[in-house]
């Protein structure tokens, strides 16, 4: 296992706990996702119909190995009855897991008031213990929960394990109880690597809250929080741990949600994980093998899907917006337009009706096929699109939210471009605007399903390589929204998602989508657009009002925007101007956008009110329909 | 205002932030449950069409004083050029107020890190906003955020507001910036009654984290959290604050509920803290006029609505449990089916079609007629049923779960029970079960609407008088589910919540409700009731195998829970024993329950055992339904 041979995630896992299911769905999905083991979690088998040797028999069928038994809790105790207790209940578990055939259980630090906190008098319980789990050819993993009575830090566990000194007894590991304490892991490296029995990988959002219940309902899997988990993992793997890499993450959205993509997200998180280890310490063994992400160079193109009744409306915007349509597909029904370097298709096949929405986001690759390697690696469903013989063969794949993401160059003769032909129309800016005028996509806006926002964070970050910013919540009218940006220095795309909507009462369950063209002088750009015509979002006077209080723009300035519906974030690095079209079509819109400075968010706190104009109108506008 | 005259929640007002959707919607809704005023959240405001004169004349239209607007942020400042910016900022607002007409505005104290921390030069800040207050006829109501940087208690910000010695300068106090800290509110009686400007009032459930956190997301309204509002409105009011009672609750679900539903139960809190604070200290003032909730006597029975095909299943599986159908409904088609004490009504009118759900509970009152009107008095939705001339005339609301609750007494001559001709069956036991049997009804479970929960506890401890139990939160295969009883000596509903549930793969969406019938020995009772064919839900061996190593109970006895699929709970106060059925008819089973020593709880740490059993049943069923 150990040399230049060795790689990272050669045997990955996952405690059934981070799924969502029975048992049976959990091994199933996992199993599916190309785990090579689990952790049976307790409480998953005592509700399962199926006896442990059943899910044995169930798991080598699957092609699982049953890594760990967990958790065993309390073991040990300052009343002898409730330690005689202890060691009859492990006896019974013993039982289960000679028939289940996993031969490690994970016992954790004890909780209770009768915590032993002695430790010599533990020691030598838990070598109690071990002895009995020895007999048995059993081991135990003991880890010190953060919150544990006595033993709550790994520096002690390590004590009381040395000081008991069993070949039946070693640590479990867990990321969280070592991070969420703010405790150094490069201790860890001092550890003989046999004594490190297991290994639990688990990522988390900052959080200033009670560790157990910080524990319990918000772990993520690695690389999707704020954990340096590589900086974790190096000493683990130096001290010589030579285990699987198991994920442990109690979460309360992957407990509800579809188990066979939850498991894909967490194996393409174990993935990620051992690439960043191996990049960071080349000594500890290979990657998994994936391609490093190539070179992106910006947003190429995004496409709508349209129907009949949206297309014209959409049409029309990006005419009023200065685009010009350049170039129709030689075998579809897809449109091009342009202008500057921002580039939108407009696609009317049949199963977009219903309502425009944004179904393709075109992102220029350095290496489009190496960008496609790499993301089949990363567990992401790759898109084999029919092509015909003489058209480009795009390579894509799917986001979590079902977006198609198309890897491309357009600086190419045999990109993708050349799929469409020419109309004879040169590229935008159109409107007889001599002046500034839109110059490329400035980013994305998708609205996330509820159960894949942590997972979507995740797939950009690991297949494409982007980079997750920090999530913001803003409260508008309708329920909370987080929001959270990934991003490169060409790509952004920002990905919201409502935290908690359900009911009747909350409108707007289809939150719009956006595509956000920059500019360099977002008021002459958005004045010149909506005397072509434009539907420009009107803004609240009471906006402005509040804008003068809190930033005392330049009166004109000010004028312009308030005429304009122009929103204006400010921060300590710039400025951000923005202003939103109407929805077009039923779920999307268009902005233009200007970035002042080094302001490099997207405005997100003027989120509430722009969502409240577009939400009024919908109301206004559905109001004479009514009988 | 003050002596005997005074009733203590005669103004009452709600901020807008409490509910959810825009600015009109919020003041409609407030005006429909009968609030007095309210406190117009600026950001409301902001992200409104209508200007602050349109916003002042739909108030007085609607019949609602605009008692405070807020908040104003960060007053002072080290920084000359920012307090002077502070001055510009707040005379701006002062326009905003002046339109609106609204003389207080809300000032929090700074949370910035150039907050003055000197409270000579703080004060003197404070007294020039006030001078410019005072100078427009405005007020400023100083509140101290709970992490404010410098002035974070309530003694503080009185030192600051003393020290300033303004007539337009006070204070705002909010229960959760005080009680939050764990101040004693006992010393706000020693301060003069008219340097207390406002007073907002808000619940929160003890937790521990973030105090900011906690404030943003979790408040809730009085009455349904766990601190003690009574007790700190008592001396606010001993010391002669004579403003609204106003309530400013941030909480997530509340943001994104129907507002004119949250808006009652808003009212409904701040009408049941008067009355508790009125009973406590009679000096302060009467309560609203609500009669005292009559003594309750335990359930009267449990009204099942069922159709053509769940009715049969359902009166088969009470007739295995003992039942008997002792009467039909004189002129609806209800039969009555009894057992000892408890009985239950299967109602099959046609509006029940398509699955059996519990429709209504019979609650035993003391005062049938005063329980009603005690919840009309508290904002229940009071039901008028038809009934002909010589049918008793139920006293009945809707809970918000829409469960009828009728207030009845069985032991009158002119009750409900006069209704149901007899059949002249004698109450069950009735299967020659010669031993302990169902003796009455120990609890019914009602899964509540995710958005209707707090609002379900509140509904049950003000309306009926009982008393909410803490929550639990378990961990069921499809995610998490919460759990809160209400009860009181004779009357058990346990509620419970689904807590994340969305998306397309979390099953169950109607969670089963049921009735636990009590019994003395619920190992006699529930083989009787399966020998003569009671559909009692299986229970994996795993289960008992984890029990006999977690407990050790007599092997017996262990045996015969396994056969009979009887769960057990154990903590200090007790055993409890309990097993299910089936689903019958779609969404509602029994339950035999038998509660040995002082165990005073729901069995709710076996649910997700019992839950899992439930769904594999219905996922097997399916099966072979499927094509």
């Amino acid at each position: 296992m150990h040399g230049s041979e060795r790689r990272l995630a050669e045997r990955t896992a996952i405690a059934t706990v981070c799924l969502s299911g029975t048992l049976e769905d959990k091994l199933a999905a996992a199993a599916a996702a190309g785990f090579d083991g689990v952790e049976v979690f307790e409480p998953d088998l005592v509700a399962s119909p199926l006896s442990p040797g059943e899910v044995r028999v169930r798991c080598a069928d699957l092609g699982l190995a049953i890594e760990l038994y967990q958790p065993f809790r309390d073991p040990d105790s300052t009343d002898p009855d409730r330690f005689a207790a202890s060691l009859r209940r492990a006896e019974r578990k013993f039982d289960v897991m000679t028939a289940l055939g996993v031969d490690t259980v994970l016992v954790c630090s004890s909780v209770s008031p009768d915590a032993v906190t002695d430790v010599d008098r533990l020691a030598e319980q838990l070598h109690t213990l071990a002895e009995r789990a020895g007999a048995r050819g059993l081991r135990l993993a003991y880890e010190a929960l953060a919150w544990g009575t006595f033993v709550n830090t790994y520096e002690r566990s390590w004590e009381v394990v040395a000081r008991a000194d069993h070949p039946a007894l070693g640590l479990c590991l867990d990321s969280f109880h070592i991070l969420s304490r703010g405790s150094d892991p490069a201790g860890i490296a001092a550890i003989p690597g046999e004594k490190l029995f297991f290994l639990q990988l688990a990522d988390a959002p900052h959080l200033s809250m009670d560790v157990l219940q910080w524990s319990r309902h918000h772990r993520l899997f690695p690389g999707q929080g704020s954990f340096d988990l590589p900086a974790f993992l190096a000493p683990v793997l130096a001290a010589g741990y030579s285990g699987p890499l198991s994920l442990e993450v109690f979460n309360d959205v992957f407990r509800q949600s579809d188990p066979t993509r939850t498991a894909v997200d967490a194996r393409r998180s174990l993935l990620a994980l051992a690439e960043a280890v191996a990049a960071r310490v080349p000594a500890l063994g290979a990657g998994p093998g994936a391609p490093p992400p190539p070179r992106l160079g910006g947003h190429a193109f995004t496409e709508l899907g349209v129907d009949d009744g949206g297309g014209p409306q959409v049409a029309a915007a990006l005419a009023a917006l200065g685009f010009t349509r350049t170039g129709h597909h030689r075998s579809k029904p897809v449109d091009l337009w342009e202008c500057g370097d921002a580039r939108v298709l407009l696609n009317t096949t049949a199963d977009h009706a219903g309502a425009a929405a944004i179904t393709a986001l075109g992102i220029e690759s350095a290496d489009p096929v190496a960008s496609a390697r790499r993301a089949e690696a990363l567990c992401a469903p790759v898109l084999r699109h029919p092509h015909a013989a003489d058209e480009a063969d795009l390579a894509a794949v799917t986001a979590p939210d079902g977006t198609e993401v198309f890897f491309c160059r357009t600086d190419t003769t045999s990109g993708w471009r050349t799929d469409f032909a020419p109309t004879g129309s040169a590229p935008g800016p159109d409107h007889g605007n001599t002046g500034p005028a839109i110059t490329c996509i400035d980013h994305v806006g998708l609205t996330q399903p509820f159960d894949h926002f942590d997972e979507a964070v995740l797939f950009y970050r690991s297949v494409l390589g982007l980079r997750p910013e920090s999530a913001t919540e803003v409260a508008p009218p309708f329920g909370l929204v987080r929001h959270r940006g990934v991003r490169d220095a060409g790509v952004r795309i920002a990905l919201s998602v409502a935290l908690l909507r359900r009911g009747e009462w909350a409108p707007g369950v289809a939150a719009p989508q956006y595509v956000a063209f920059a500019t360099d002088d977002v008021l002459a750009t958005a004045r010149a657009a909506r005397d072509a015509g434009a539907p420009l979002l009107a803004i609240p006077d009471n906006y402005y009002d509040d804008l003068d209080a809190r930033l005392a723009p330049d009166p004109a300035r000010l004028a312009a925007m308030r005429e304009l519906g122009v929103l204006c974030d400010r921060d300590e690095h710039g400025e951000y101007l923005h202003v939103s079209t109407e929805v077009l079509g039923g779920r999307v819109f268009f902005q233009l956008v200007q970035r002042v400075g080094a302001y490099d968010g997207y405005g997100t706190a003027d989120a509430p009110v722009r969502m409240a104009a577009h939400r009024r109108l919908r109301s206004v506008r559905s109001r004479p329909r009514r009988p």
